[in-house]
Protein backbone atom coordinates (compact mmCIF):
# COMPACT_ATOMS: atom_id res chain seq x y z
CA UNK A 1 0.00 0.00 0.00
CA UNK A 2 0.84 3.22 -0.64
CA UNK A 3 -0.09 6.13 1.84
CA UNK A 4 0.93 9.90 0.97
CA UNK A 5 0.38 12.54 3.62
CA UNK A 6 0.15 16.31 2.70
CA UNK A 7 0.73 18.60 5.60
CA UNK A 8 2.38 22.10 6.73
CA UNK A 9 3.42 20.31 9.51
CA UNK A 10 5.86 17.64 8.02
CA UNK A 11 7.69 17.15 11.30
CA UNK A 12 3.83 15.94 12.96
CA UNK A 13 4.16 12.49 11.03
CA UNK A 14 7.36 11.65 12.38
CA UNK A 15 5.58 8.67 14.08
CA UNK A 16 5.21 6.96 10.55
CA UNK A 17 8.81 6.08 10.69
CA UNK A 18 8.62 3.92 14.30
CA UNK A 19 7.22 0.92 15.79
CA UNK A 20 4.38 -1.27 13.67
CA UNK A 21 4.21 1.38 10.95
CA UNK A 22 7.89 2.07 10.40
CA UNK A 23 8.39 -1.95 10.45
CA UNK A 24 6.16 -1.96 7.85
CA UNK A 25 8.06 0.78 5.71
CA UNK A 26 10.89 -0.82 6.29
CA UNK A 27 9.78 -4.48 5.18
CA UNK A 28 8.76 -3.01 2.06
CA UNK A 29 4.69 -3.05 2.97
CA UNK A 30 4.07 0.35 2.83
CA UNK A 31 5.13 3.03 0.93
CA UNK A 32 4.67 6.13 2.82
CA UNK A 33 5.26 9.58 1.54
CA UNK A 34 4.81 13.13 3.92
CA UNK A 35 4.62 16.32 1.47
CA UNK A 36 5.48 19.98 2.31
CA UNK A 37 2.28 21.52 1.32
CA UNK A 38 4.02 24.98 1.20
CA UNK A 39 6.33 23.49 -1.66
CA UNK A 40 3.40 23.88 -3.90
CA UNK A 41 2.51 27.79 -2.94
CA UNK A 42 4.44 30.34 -5.45
CA UNK A 43 4.78 33.94 -3.10
CA UNK A 44 7.46 34.54 -1.10
CA UNK A 45 5.56 33.89 2.38
CA UNK A 46 4.77 30.22 0.76
CA UNK A 47 0.89 31.55 2.29
CA UNK A 48 -1.36 28.52 2.40
CA UNK A 49 -4.52 30.40 4.29
CA UNK A 50 -6.43 33.30 3.67
CA UNK A 51 -9.91 34.94 5.63
CA UNK A 52 -13.62 33.15 5.14
CA UNK A 53 -15.69 34.37 2.96
CA UNK A 54 -19.02 35.75 4.73
CA UNK A 55 -17.16 36.51 7.45
CA UNK A 56 -16.43 34.92 11.25
CA UNK A 57 -13.16 34.19 12.90
CA UNK A 58 -10.06 31.98 11.55
CA UNK A 59 -8.39 31.52 8.47
CA UNK A 60 -9.34 28.85 5.54
CA UNK A 61 -6.88 26.89 3.96
CA UNK A 62 -6.61 28.30 0.62
CA UNK A 63 -7.48 26.00 -2.22
CA UNK A 64 -4.49 26.52 -5.02
CA UNK A 65 -2.19 25.15 -2.91
CA UNK A 66 -4.19 21.70 -2.34
CA UNK A 67 -4.57 21.14 -6.22
CA UNK A 68 -1.35 21.68 -7.27
CA UNK A 69 -0.62 18.78 -4.17
CA UNK A 70 -3.00 16.75 -5.39
CA UNK A 71 -2.76 16.81 -9.01
CA UNK A 72 1.29 16.34 -8.60
CA UNK A 73 1.03 13.14 -6.25
CA UNK A 74 -1.38 11.70 -8.87
CA UNK A 75 1.17 12.19 -11.71
CA UNK A 76 3.54 10.57 -9.19
CA UNK A 77 1.93 7.41 -9.58
CA UNK A 78 0.56 4.35 -11.98
CA UNK A 79 -1.91 6.06 -14.25
CA UNK A 80 -3.89 2.91 -13.96
CA UNK A 81 -4.58 3.56 -9.60
CA UNK A 82 -6.42 6.15 -8.67
CA UNK A 83 -5.81 6.97 -4.95
CA UNK A 84 -8.66 7.23 -2.49
CA UNK A 85 -8.17 10.30 -0.89
CA UNK A 86 -9.18 11.04 2.98
CA UNK A 87 -10.20 13.75 4.62
CA UNK A 88 -9.67 14.47 9.29
CA UNK A 89 -12.34 16.61 9.77
CA UNK A 90 -14.80 16.52 12.66
CA UNK A 91 -17.41 17.25 10.19
CA UNK A 92 -16.79 13.96 8.49
CA UNK A 93 -18.28 10.41 9.07
CA UNK A 94 -17.38 8.87 12.25
CA UNK A 95 -14.31 6.33 11.32
CA UNK A 96 -14.83 3.20 12.51
CA UNK A 97 -13.00 -0.01 12.51
CA UNK A 98 -15.57 -1.26 9.63
CA UNK A 99 -13.84 1.63 7.79
CA UNK A 100 -10.14 0.67 8.48
CA UNK A 101 -10.88 -2.81 7.42
CA UNK A 102 -12.57 -0.86 4.08
CA UNK A 103 -9.33 1.32 3.52
CA UNK A 104 -7.06 -1.40 4.30
CA UNK A 105 -8.19 -2.80 0.52
CA UNK A 106 -6.90 0.21 -1.25
CA UNK A 107 -3.69 0.14 -2.78
CA UNK A 108 -2.99 3.62 -2.32
CA UNK A 109 -4.27 6.57 0.06
CA UNK A 110 -3.61 9.96 0.26
CA UNK A 111 -4.50 12.20 3.72
CA UNK A 112 -5.04 15.22 3.73
CA UNK A 113 -5.07 17.18 7.22
CA UNK A 114 -5.87 20.58 7.54
CA UNK A 115 -5.55 23.24 9.88
CA UNK A 116 -7.12 26.67 10.84
CA UNK A 117 -10.90 25.93 10.12
CA UNK A 118 -10.34 23.75 7.35
CA UNK A 119 -9.89 23.50 3.65
CA UNK A 120 -11.81 25.44 1.27
CA UNK A 121 -14.69 23.15 0.11
CA UNK A 122 -14.24 23.46 -3.55
CA UNK A 123 -10.97 21.21 -3.02
CA UNK A 124 -13.28 18.06 -1.83
CA UNK A 125 -15.82 18.94 -4.43
CA UNK A 126 -13.44 18.87 -7.06
CA UNK A 127 -11.17 15.78 -6.13
CA UNK A 128 -14.63 13.66 -5.69
CA UNK A 129 -15.89 13.81 -9.14
CA UNK A 130 -12.34 12.36 -9.81
CA UNK A 131 -11.63 9.93 -6.99
CA UNK A 132 -13.25 8.30 -4.14
CA UNK A 133 -13.31 10.43 -0.76
CA UNK A 134 -13.88 9.92 2.69
CA UNK A 135 -14.06 13.19 5.22
CA UNK A 136 -13.81 11.11 8.72
CA UNK A 137 -13.71 12.21 11.97
CA UNK A 138 -11.80 10.21 14.20
CA UNK A 139 -13.90 11.46 17.69
CA UNK A 140 -16.55 14.13 18.72
CA UNK A 141 -13.63 16.49 20.50
CA UNK A 142 -11.48 18.93 18.39
CA UNK A 143 -7.73 19.12 17.62
CA UNK A 144 -5.78 21.31 16.41
CA UNK A 145 -4.81 20.06 13.16
CA UNK A 146 -5.79 16.89 10.94
CA UNK A 147 -2.13 15.48 11.06
CA UNK A 148 -2.88 13.64 14.54
CA UNK A 149 -5.82 11.76 13.13
CA UNK A 150 -3.41 11.08 10.25
CA UNK A 151 -1.68 8.96 12.92
CA UNK A 152 -4.72 7.08 14.37
CA UNK A 153 -5.90 5.84 10.65
CA UNK A 154 -2.61 4.98 9.22
CA UNK A 155 -1.94 2.79 12.60
CA UNK A 156 -5.45 1.29 12.57
CA UNK A 157 -5.23 0.88 8.46
CA UNK A 158 -1.88 -0.41 8.83
CA UNK A 159 -2.11 -2.67 11.27
CA UNK A 160 -4.67 -5.26 9.33
CA UNK A 161 -2.37 -5.48 5.97
CA UNK A 162 -1.58 -9.09 5.45
CA UNK A 163 2.11 -10.19 7.28
CA UNK A 164 1.99 -6.59 9.29
CA UNK A 165 0.81 -7.98 12.60
CA UNK A 166 3.34 -11.10 13.78
CA UNK A 167 0.42 -13.32 14.88
CA UNK A 168 -2.88 -13.42 12.94
CA UNK A 169 -4.57 -14.65 16.19
CA UNK A 170 -3.92 -11.17 17.65
CA UNK A 171 -6.80 -9.23 15.29
CA UNK A 172 -10.03 -12.01 16.41
CA UNK A 173 -10.11 -10.86 20.03
CA UNK A 174 -9.79 -7.37 19.18
CA UNK A 175 -12.28 -4.67 20.99
CA UNK A 176 -14.78 -3.84 17.59
CA UNK A 177 -13.56 -6.55 15.59
CA UNK A 178 -15.79 -9.27 13.97
CA UNK A 179 -16.35 -12.58 16.16
CA UNK A 180 -17.47 -13.82 19.25
CA UNK A 181 -16.36 -10.47 21.19
CA UNK A 182 -17.69 -8.26 18.37
CA UNK A 183 -18.59 -5.17 20.03
CA UNK A 184 -18.03 -5.75 23.86
CA UNK A 185 -15.51 -4.39 25.65
CA UNK A 186 -12.15 -6.48 26.41
CA UNK A 187 -12.34 -7.21 30.09
CA UNK A 188 -9.34 -7.30 32.67
CA UNK A 189 -5.88 -9.26 32.01
CA UNK A 190 -3.27 -10.43 33.91
CA UNK A 191 0.25 -11.78 33.77
CA UNK A 192 2.86 -12.58 35.96
CA UNK A 193 3.36 -12.54 39.34
CA UNK A 194 0.47 -14.27 40.91
CA UNK A 195 0.81 -11.53 43.53
CA UNK A 196 1.42 -8.01 43.03
CA UNK A 197 1.31 -5.43 45.84
CA UNK A 198 -1.19 -8.23 47.54
CA UNK A 199 -3.12 -7.78 44.93
CA UNK A 200 -3.71 -11.79 43.65
CA UNK A 201 -5.03 -12.64 40.03
CA UNK A 202 -8.72 -14.35 39.86
CA UNK A 203 -8.52 -17.69 40.71
CA UNK A 204 -10.07 -18.59 37.85
CA UNK A 205 -7.55 -18.02 35.26
CA UNK A 206 -4.97 -20.81 36.90
CA UNK A 207 -8.31 -23.26 36.82
CA UNK A 208 -6.84 -25.01 33.85
CA UNK A 209 -10.49 -25.16 33.11
CA UNK A 210 -10.94 -23.71 29.19
CA UNK A 211 -14.80 -23.33 29.51
CA UNK A 212 -14.75 -21.90 32.84
CA UNK A 213 -12.30 -19.26 32.10
CA UNK A 214 -13.99 -18.47 28.61
CA UNK A 215 -17.18 -17.68 30.53
CA UNK A 216 -15.69 -15.72 32.77
CA UNK A 217 -13.71 -13.48 29.95
CA UNK A 218 -17.20 -12.75 28.39
CA UNK A 219 -19.02 -11.98 31.61
CA UNK A 220 -16.16 -9.53 32.58
CA UNK A 221 -16.65 -8.25 29.05
CA UNK A 222 -20.22 -7.75 29.68
CA UNK A 223 -20.42 -5.91 32.71
CA UNK A 224 -17.54 -3.86 31.34
CA UNK A 225 -19.44 -2.73 28.33
CA UNK A 226 -22.66 -2.56 30.24
CA UNK A 227 -21.18 -0.01 32.47
CA UNK A 228 -18.84 1.68 30.17
CA UNK A 229 -20.66 1.41 26.81
CA UNK A 230 -24.19 0.76 27.15
CA UNK A 231 -24.88 2.19 23.34
CA UNK A 232 -23.16 -0.83 22.75
CA UNK A 233 -25.36 -3.32 24.27
CA UNK A 234 -28.02 -1.59 23.05
CA UNK A 235 -26.92 -1.93 19.49
CA UNK A 236 -25.90 -5.67 19.93
CA UNK A 237 -27.73 -8.95 18.20
CA UNK A 238 -29.62 -10.56 20.72
CA UNK A 239 -29.27 -13.70 18.22
CA UNK A 240 -25.38 -13.55 19.09
CA UNK A 241 -26.45 -13.58 22.72
CA UNK A 242 -26.75 -17.80 24.93
CA UNK A 243 -28.78 -17.82 28.03
CA UNK A 244 -25.68 -17.19 30.11
CA UNK A 245 -25.39 -13.86 28.49
CA UNK A 246 -28.72 -12.65 28.99
CA UNK A 247 -29.56 -14.05 32.33
CA UNK A 248 -26.07 -11.61 33.11
CA UNK A 249 -27.42 -8.74 31.33
CA UNK A 250 -31.39 -9.42 32.95
CA UNK A 251 -28.76 -8.89 36.54
CA UNK A 252 -27.37 -5.59 35.29
CA UNK A 253 -30.48 -4.06 34.85
CA UNK A 254 -31.42 -4.42 31.26
CA UNK A 255 -34.89 -6.07 29.78
CA UNK A 256 -35.43 -7.02 26.24
CA UNK A 257 -38.43 -5.55 24.27
CA UNK A 258 -40.83 -7.32 21.61
CA UNK A 259 -38.15 -7.14 18.95
CA UNK A 260 -35.41 -9.08 21.34
CA UNK A 261 -33.19 -5.24 21.56
CA UNK A 262 -31.99 -4.79 24.85
CA UNK A 263 -33.17 -1.32 26.71
CA UNK A 264 -32.61 -0.25 30.50
CA UNK A 265 -35.29 1.99 32.03
CA UNK A 266 -33.08 3.29 34.31
CA UNK A 267 -29.61 3.63 33.21
CA UNK A 268 -27.09 5.59 33.87
CA UNK A 269 -26.76 8.54 32.45
CA UNK A 270 -24.65 8.40 29.16
CA UNK A 271 -21.79 11.56 28.87
CA UNK B 1 -0.16 22.14 33.23
CA UNK B 2 2.22 19.34 34.09
CA UNK B 3 2.23 16.11 31.78
CA UNK B 4 4.30 12.54 32.04
CA UNK B 5 3.85 9.91 29.54
CA UNK B 6 5.16 6.58 30.13
CA UNK B 7 5.55 4.76 27.14
CA UNK B 8 8.27 1.80 25.06
CA UNK B 9 7.89 4.02 22.34
CA UNK B 10 9.41 7.15 23.61
CA UNK B 11 9.98 8.60 19.98
CA UNK B 12 6.64 8.42 19.12
CA UNK B 13 5.90 11.68 21.34
CA UNK B 14 8.10 13.49 19.20
CA UNK B 15 4.64 15.31 18.10
CA UNK B 16 4.55 16.83 21.54
CA UNK B 17 7.55 19.10 20.67
CA UNK B 18 5.82 20.71 17.26
CA UNK B 19 3.03 23.02 16.19
CA UNK B 20 0.55 23.78 19.45
CA UNK B 21 1.56 21.48 22.15
CA UNK B 22 5.80 22.24 21.12
CA UNK B 23 4.88 25.94 21.37
CA UNK B 24 2.92 25.63 24.67
CA UNK B 25 5.71 24.40 26.14
CA UNK B 26 8.37 26.71 25.01
CA UNK B 27 6.08 28.96 26.42
CA UNK B 28 5.96 27.17 29.73
CA UNK B 29 2.38 26.98 29.75
CA UNK B 30 2.99 23.32 29.44
CA UNK B 31 5.46 20.82 30.80
CA UNK B 32 5.59 17.79 29.20
CA UNK B 33 7.74 14.70 30.03
CA UNK B 34 7.97 11.65 28.10
CA UNK B 35 9.59 8.55 29.99
CA UNK B 36 10.61 5.06 28.35
CA UNK B 37 9.13 2.46 30.55
CA UNK B 38 12.05 0.32 30.25
CA UNK B 39 14.13 2.48 32.23
CA UNK B 40 11.88 0.84 35.53
CA UNK B 41 12.89 -3.07 33.98
CA UNK B 42 15.55 -4.64 36.35
CA UNK B 43 16.02 -7.85 33.58
CA UNK B 44 18.98 -7.76 30.84
CA UNK B 45 16.08 -7.94 28.14
CA UNK B 46 14.40 -4.93 29.76
CA UNK B 47 11.08 -7.15 30.04
CA UNK B 48 7.23 -5.27 29.83
CA UNK B 49 5.56 -8.12 29.34
CA UNK B 50 4.77 -11.72 29.88
CA UNK B 51 2.01 -13.70 28.62
CA UNK B 52 -1.70 -13.95 29.94
CA UNK B 53 -3.16 -15.48 33.02
CA UNK B 54 -5.61 -18.07 31.40
CA UNK B 55 -4.03 -18.49 27.96
CA UNK B 56 -4.79 -16.78 24.78
CA UNK B 57 -2.74 -14.84 22.26
CA UNK B 58 -1.07 -11.64 23.20
CA UNK B 59 1.03 -10.39 26.13
CA UNK B 60 0.18 -8.64 28.68
CA UNK B 61 2.08 -5.77 30.19
CA UNK B 62 3.83 -6.79 33.71
CA UNK B 63 2.58 -5.01 36.67
CA UNK B 64 5.99 -4.21 38.29
CA UNK B 65 8.10 -1.25 36.26
CA UNK B 66 4.19 0.42 35.26
CA UNK B 67 4.08 0.52 39.46
CA UNK B 68 7.62 2.09 39.37
CA UNK B 69 7.00 4.15 37.46
CA UNK B 70 4.13 5.61 38.69
CA UNK B 71 5.66 5.96 42.02
CA UNK B 72 8.72 7.78 40.96
CA UNK B 73 6.80 9.87 38.99
CA UNK B 74 4.79 10.83 42.00
CA UNK B 75 7.58 11.47 43.69
CA UNK B 76 9.19 13.67 41.38
CA UNK B 77 6.11 16.22 41.68
CA UNK B 78 4.97 18.35 44.46
CA UNK B 79 3.61 17.00 46.98
CA UNK B 80 0.19 18.57 47.57
CA UNK B 81 -0.74 17.59 43.97
CA UNK B 82 -2.13 14.55 42.79
CA UNK B 83 -1.55 13.17 39.16
CA UNK B 84 -4.46 12.43 37.53
CA UNK B 85 -4.26 9.20 35.28
CA UNK B 86 -4.99 8.81 31.59
CA UNK B 87 -5.09 5.13 30.34
CA UNK B 88 -5.60 5.30 26.56
CA UNK B 89 -7.87 1.64 26.24
CA UNK B 90 -10.06 0.99 23.35
CA UNK B 91 -12.09 -0.83 26.95
CA UNK B 92 -12.24 2.96 27.72
CA UNK B 93 -14.95 5.43 28.49
CA UNK B 94 -15.59 7.25 24.91
CA UNK B 95 -13.17 10.70 24.81
CA UNK B 96 -15.43 13.32 24.38
CA UNK B 97 -14.97 17.40 24.25
CA UNK B 98 -16.79 17.26 27.10
CA UNK B 99 -13.82 15.52 28.86
CA UNK B 100 -11.31 17.35 27.24
CA UNK B 101 -12.68 20.23 28.93
CA UNK B 102 -12.39 18.77 32.45
CA UNK B 103 -9.22 17.32 32.10
CA UNK B 104 -7.71 20.94 30.60
CA UNK B 105 -8.35 21.81 34.77
CA UNK B 106 -6.25 19.51 35.96
CA UNK B 107 -3.00 20.37 37.15
CA UNK B 108 -1.00 17.31 36.43
CA UNK B 109 -2.00 14.66 33.77
CA UNK B 110 -0.10 11.18 33.92
CA UNK B 111 -0.43 8.98 30.70
CA UNK B 112 -0.37 5.47 30.47
CA UNK B 113 -0.51 4.12 26.68
CA UNK B 114 0.12 0.10 26.15
CA UNK B 115 1.29 -2.21 24.28
CA UNK B 116 0.00 -5.24 23.20
CA UNK B 117 -3.16 -6.08 24.96
CA UNK B 118 -2.97 -4.14 27.80
CA UNK B 119 -1.52 -3.55 31.40
CA UNK B 120 -2.02 -6.08 33.89
CA UNK B 121 -5.53 -4.91 35.63
CA UNK B 122 -4.11 -4.84 38.97
CA UNK B 123 -2.03 -1.83 38.11
CA UNK B 124 -5.44 0.53 37.33
CA UNK B 125 -6.78 -1.02 40.29
CA UNK B 126 -3.83 -0.04 42.62
CA UNK B 127 -3.64 3.26 41.58
CA UNK B 128 -7.95 4.10 41.58
CA UNK B 129 -7.22 4.07 44.94
CA UNK B 130 -5.10 6.95 45.11
CA UNK B 131 -5.49 8.88 42.23
CA UNK B 132 -8.22 9.81 39.56
CA UNK B 133 -7.87 7.56 36.82
CA UNK B 134 -9.41 7.52 33.21
CA UNK B 135 -9.21 4.46 30.82
CA UNK B 136 -10.64 6.34 27.94
CA UNK B 137 -10.81 5.21 24.19
CA UNK B 138 -10.48 8.13 21.63
CA UNK B 139 -12.88 5.57 19.21
CA UNK B 140 -14.41 2.48 18.04
CA UNK B 141 -11.29 1.35 16.03
CA UNK B 142 -8.18 -0.76 17.04
CA UNK B 143 -4.50 0.76 17.52
CA UNK B 144 -1.50 -1.03 17.51
CA UNK B 145 -0.37 1.04 20.81
CA UNK B 146 -1.89 3.83 23.23
CA UNK B 147 0.77 6.78 21.79
CA UNK B 148 -1.69 7.93 18.96
CA UNK B 149 -4.28 8.09 21.10
CA UNK B 150 -2.13 10.06 23.52
CA UNK B 151 -1.02 12.83 20.63
CA UNK B 152 -4.89 13.29 20.00
CA UNK B 153 -5.96 13.92 23.92
CA UNK B 154 -2.93 16.00 24.80
CA UNK B 155 -3.23 18.32 21.71
CA UNK B 156 -7.39 18.22 22.46
CA UNK B 157 -6.81 19.61 26.02
CA UNK B 158 -3.48 21.69 25.34
CA UNK B 159 -5.45 23.56 22.88
CA UNK B 160 -8.33 24.62 25.45
CA UNK B 161 -5.18 25.57 28.07
CA UNK B 162 -5.68 30.11 28.99
CA UNK B 163 -3.22 31.97 26.27
CA UNK B 164 -2.56 28.55 23.80
CA UNK B 165 -4.75 29.48 21.25
CA UNK B 166 -4.32 32.74 19.88
CA UNK B 167 -7.56 33.97 19.52
CA UNK B 168 -9.98 32.89 21.89
CA UNK B 169 -12.74 32.87 19.26
CA UNK B 170 -11.95 30.21 17.52
CA UNK B 171 -13.12 27.95 20.86
CA UNK B 172 -16.65 29.16 19.85
CA UNK B 173 -17.65 27.71 16.65
CA UNK B 174 -15.88 24.61 16.67
CA UNK B 175 -17.62 21.31 16.01
CA UNK B 176 -18.91 19.54 19.61
CA UNK B 177 -18.34 22.76 21.16
CA UNK B 178 -20.58 24.61 23.67
CA UNK B 179 -22.77 27.36 22.25
CA UNK B 180 -24.79 28.17 18.80
CA UNK B 181 -23.48 25.37 16.95
CA UNK B 182 -23.81 22.82 20.23
CA UNK B 183 -23.59 19.20 18.44
CA UNK B 184 -24.00 20.20 14.85
CA UNK B 185 -20.84 19.59 11.90
CA UNK B 186 -19.54 22.63 10.61
CA UNK B 187 -20.57 23.17 6.98
CA UNK B 188 -18.35 23.83 3.72
CA UNK B 189 -16.04 26.98 4.21
CA UNK B 190 -14.32 29.36 1.28
CA UNK B 191 -11.47 32.10 0.82
CA UNK B 192 -10.28 32.98 -2.45
CA UNK B 193 -10.02 33.02 -5.22
CA UNK B 194 -13.64 33.85 -5.79
CA UNK B 195 -13.81 31.27 -8.71
CA UNK B 196 -11.62 28.30 -8.87
CA UNK B 197 -10.89 25.28 -11.35
CA UNK B 198 -14.48 27.03 -12.56
CA UNK B 199 -16.12 26.43 -8.88
CA UNK B 200 -17.76 29.89 -8.04
CA UNK B 201 -17.96 30.28 -3.76
CA UNK B 202 -21.62 30.57 -2.75
CA UNK B 203 -23.51 34.13 -3.74
CA UNK B 204 -24.68 34.37 -0.43
CA UNK B 205 -21.48 34.76 1.26
CA UNK B 206 -20.77 37.85 -0.26
CA UNK B 207 -23.81 39.28 -0.16
CA UNK B 208 -23.00 41.31 2.87
CA UNK B 209 -26.42 40.78 4.68
CA UNK B 210 -24.86 39.34 8.35
CA UNK B 211 -28.29 37.62 8.75
CA UNK B 212 -28.43 35.15 5.54
CA UNK B 213 -25.40 34.41 6.07
CA UNK B 214 -25.80 32.72 9.33
CA UNK B 215 -28.39 31.22 8.36
CA UNK B 216 -26.79 29.84 5.60
CA UNK B 217 -24.04 28.58 7.25
CA UNK B 218 -26.72 27.00 10.12
CA UNK B 219 -28.70 25.33 7.16
CA UNK B 220 -25.50 23.93 5.91
CA UNK B 221 -24.91 22.65 9.58
CA UNK B 222 -27.90 20.59 9.65
CA UNK B 223 -28.22 19.43 6.11
CA UNK B 224 -24.22 18.12 6.50
CA UNK B 225 -25.71 16.40 10.24
CA UNK B 226 -28.12 15.05 9.02
CA UNK B 227 -26.42 13.29 6.23
CA UNK B 228 -23.54 12.35 8.01
CA UNK B 229 -24.23 12.28 11.94
CA UNK B 230 -28.03 11.28 12.17
CA UNK B 231 -27.11 10.33 16.37
CA UNK B 232 -26.79 13.90 16.93
CA UNK B 233 -29.91 15.23 15.49
CA UNK B 234 -31.49 12.43 17.56
CA UNK B 235 -29.40 13.81 20.88
CA UNK B 236 -29.87 17.29 20.01
CA UNK B 237 -32.07 19.76 22.19
CA UNK B 238 -35.13 20.70 20.83
CA UNK B 239 -35.58 23.49 22.63
CA UNK B 240 -32.29 24.79 20.88
CA UNK B 241 -34.16 25.00 17.60
CA UNK B 242 -36.08 28.00 16.06
CA UNK B 243 -38.92 27.31 13.50
CA UNK B 244 -36.59 27.28 10.66
CA UNK B 245 -34.65 24.65 11.85
CA UNK B 246 -37.54 22.50 12.41
CA UNK B 247 -39.01 23.55 9.22
CA UNK B 248 -35.59 21.98 7.03
CA UNK B 249 -35.22 19.22 9.49
CA UNK B 250 -39.00 18.13 8.75
CA UNK B 251 -38.01 18.57 4.91
CA UNK B 252 -34.96 16.56 5.77
CA UNK B 253 -37.16 13.28 6.56
CA UNK B 254 -37.30 14.15 10.23
CA UNK B 255 -40.31 14.01 12.73
CA UNK B 256 -40.80 15.01 16.24
CA UNK B 257 -42.24 12.83 18.86
CA UNK B 258 -44.10 13.19 21.90
CA UNK B 259 -41.88 14.63 23.87
CA UNK B 260 -40.00 16.70 21.05
CA UNK B 261 -37.37 14.13 20.15
CA UNK B 262 -35.94 13.83 16.69
CA UNK B 263 -36.02 10.69 14.59
CA UNK B 264 -36.23 9.65 11.00
CA UNK B 265 -38.48 6.48 10.20
CA UNK B 266 -36.73 5.35 7.04
CA UNK B 267 -33.41 7.09 6.86
CA UNK B 268 -30.52 6.14 6.00
CA UNK B 269 -28.47 2.95 7.54
CA UNK B 270 -25.91 4.01 10.17
CA UNK B 271 -22.93 2.78 9.72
Amino acid sequence: MRIDVVTIFPEYLEPLNVSLVGKACARGQLDVRVHDLRQWTHDRHHTVDDTPYGGGPGMVMKPEPWGEALDAIEASGPSEVRPVMVVPTPSGRPFTQRLAVELSAKPWLVFTPARYEGIDRRVIDAYAERWEVHEVSIGDYVLAGGEAAVLVITEAVARLLPGVLGNAESHRDDSFAPGAMADLLEGPVYTKPPVWRDRAIPEVLVSGHHGKIARWRRDQAFRRTSALRPDLIERCDPAALDKHDRALLAELGWTQDQDGRFGRAAGPVEE
